[in-house]
């Protein structure tokens, strides 16, 4: 996988050959949104199955190799879907010899990865209607191809809308305090050559106000059953700001990041990381060096303030609890030829 | 002058002995802060007059002087208010002899310098009131004593409560691009121990969610008639944060700050400075190094959002029109022992 802590100025790539590994690059983002963590979880397993020398104790080894990667971060829903899905698989194909029990997981993991990249298609066939020719985009974070299989999800619903012909500006958050927006998202729009103009988080606000921006859009890590989100921290601010001005505000995911086990955002866990990556970028210290430091990852978006939820089912507007128990319910949309 | 784009890893001083060398320093930020500024372009005037030669054509440099230094910033009133005052005084004292003019213009200066001090401590006295003994603060970029010639504005109301035996927990925005909440308010705060934690500017709004912060005092760098405040960028946003949550919002500075001459903030001049202090910190690139970046220093708060502004003449509370009206004809209160 790509070394996304480097980018954009080195592009430089880790091999895994233990779930260890995986899972440490989990919690030390080098690999990180949401959808790709999921992906990334499942070929994890998939791994430490593979490199299991005997079938003996298997059972307990799948267990150990799933607990240890599902406590890599806290709040991503694609996580845990991914390692149930896994999980899942595992015990419908007990049966199996432990060699194509193997083969099965790798082949699972595969079908992950390959259905995230089509989830993403279709999030992108479904948003690019919500987008008119000459919006100045808001996003906030990197959910393009780095945060998934390939495509994006909010970058996905950009890049489709840009394929139609539609002249579109993106305004990027700079992401405190990992940088994401500005090291993945310019990166990745600079190289499509979409209009692309970095700011820090705290201008949003401004722009608005001077009618710069026209909508914001966002991808997710956890969506409650009535459409409360957790994104990346700095997501909720942007559409209590979109609000006050009239703005839509836009959340893009693929399904199998809304949880309705969890009735309200509330419920959400919210990863709290290593004060040190506030205090610090690389090796440059911004700050006195001791100075007490808090460090959510998330923030929850109440679904109140958000106007659709873009999935590859379709697109689920207000009352969330209804529209996305009825797209719960749903196949994948069939829509794009 | 201490180089505050130094702190806190460095406590260097800059000795200016040209209007010049203090023009520059107050482009490129190495003094920064509207009162602050203000004390240096008085000072700066001064030492320009002072190291004229001859007497002849003196009314031609002081305007060549005055003209420099008014064109280092665009967005703080003190910088005008002060270089206005200063420009009063020759005029005034035009009789005098050169050598003596030039004494009465570093008087002057000195006495904006000392007055804006005694300001900073009755802003203190007056704002500490509104201070509550457990409060959880939120401030912005630095408006403490490296901002103003000493004690400080929303810092100088921290400073005052505290002084009072209120205890107080505060929470600093780092305030990006330019990093005056991490590098300097951090460091005023611990050298005197008050209870401080450090958060990115998108952090505030989950922070006031979860009822981690009780309310918000920022400085102001220019305020018209209406109330309505220009401010470090990112103070805007915090203003629609604090009245989502229903927290008091105030704004603490000396009455230089308050320009009668316009009736609302649209007519503030914001200013755009280097895209590069976006791009980059330090000579460390956190982005592409051609992405286009927007940098506006400042935003404009609406006076609907502020709950009150704390001058050294009492508290002006909404209708602000009004009540910053009815300051401005009062002399500075008397109320402080």
């Amino acid at each position: 996988m790509i070394d996304q802590r480097k980018l954009p100025q080195e592009e430089t790539y880790v091999k895994c050959r233990s779930y260890e590994c995986v899972a440490e690059a989990i919690e030390k983002m080098v690999i990180r949104g949401a959808p790709a963590i999921g992906v990334a979880a499942a070929f994890g397993l998939a791994l430490g199955f593979q490199n299991l020398k005997t079938a003996e104790k298997c059972d307990e080894a799948f267990s150990k190799i799933f607990l240890r990667l599902s406590e890599t971060r806290p709040t991503a829903r694609n996580l845990f879907w991914a390692l149930e899905r896994m999980k899942q698989v595992f015990e419908e194909n007990r049966h199996l010899s432990f060699s194509n029990l193997k083969k099965r997981l790798v082949d699972e993991a595969a079908a992950i990865e390959h259905e995230d990249i089509e989830a993403n298609r279709k999030i992108g066939f479904h948003g690019k209607d919500l987008i008119a020719d000459g919006d100045s985009i808001l996003t906030h974070c990197n959910a393009g191809a780095l945060a998934t299989a390939g495509f994006g999800t909010a970058l996905g619903v950009i890049r489709a809308a840009v394929q139609e012909g539609k002249k579109i500006k993106v305004y990027v958050d700079e992401t405190r305090p990992f940088l994401q927006g500005a090291r993945l998202t310019c990166w990745e729009l600079e190289k499509e050559k979409i209009p692309t103009v970095l700011i820090t988080d705290n201008m949003a606000g401004h722009l608005m106000q001077k009618g710069e921006i026209t909508l914001v859009i966002t991808g997710a890590d956890r969506i409650a059953g009535n459409g409360d989100t957790a994104n990346k921290i700095g997501t909720y601010p942007l559409s209590v700001l979109a609000n006050e001005h009239s703005l839509q505000f836009y959340v893009a995911a693929p399904f199998s990041t809304v949880d309705l086990s969890l009735s309200e955002g509330a419920q959400i866990p919210i990863e709290e990381r290593d004060p040190d990556e506030v205090r610090t970028i690389r090796d440059l210290c911004l700050t006195l060096p001791e100075v007490e430091v808090r460090n959510p990852a998330f923030d929850v978006t109440p679904a109140r303030l958000i106007s659709a939820i873009i999935t590859e089912k379709g697109i689920a507007r207000p009352a969330f609890e209804d529209s996305l128990a009825q797209l719960a319910s749903e196949r994948m949309s069939e829509k794009e030829g």
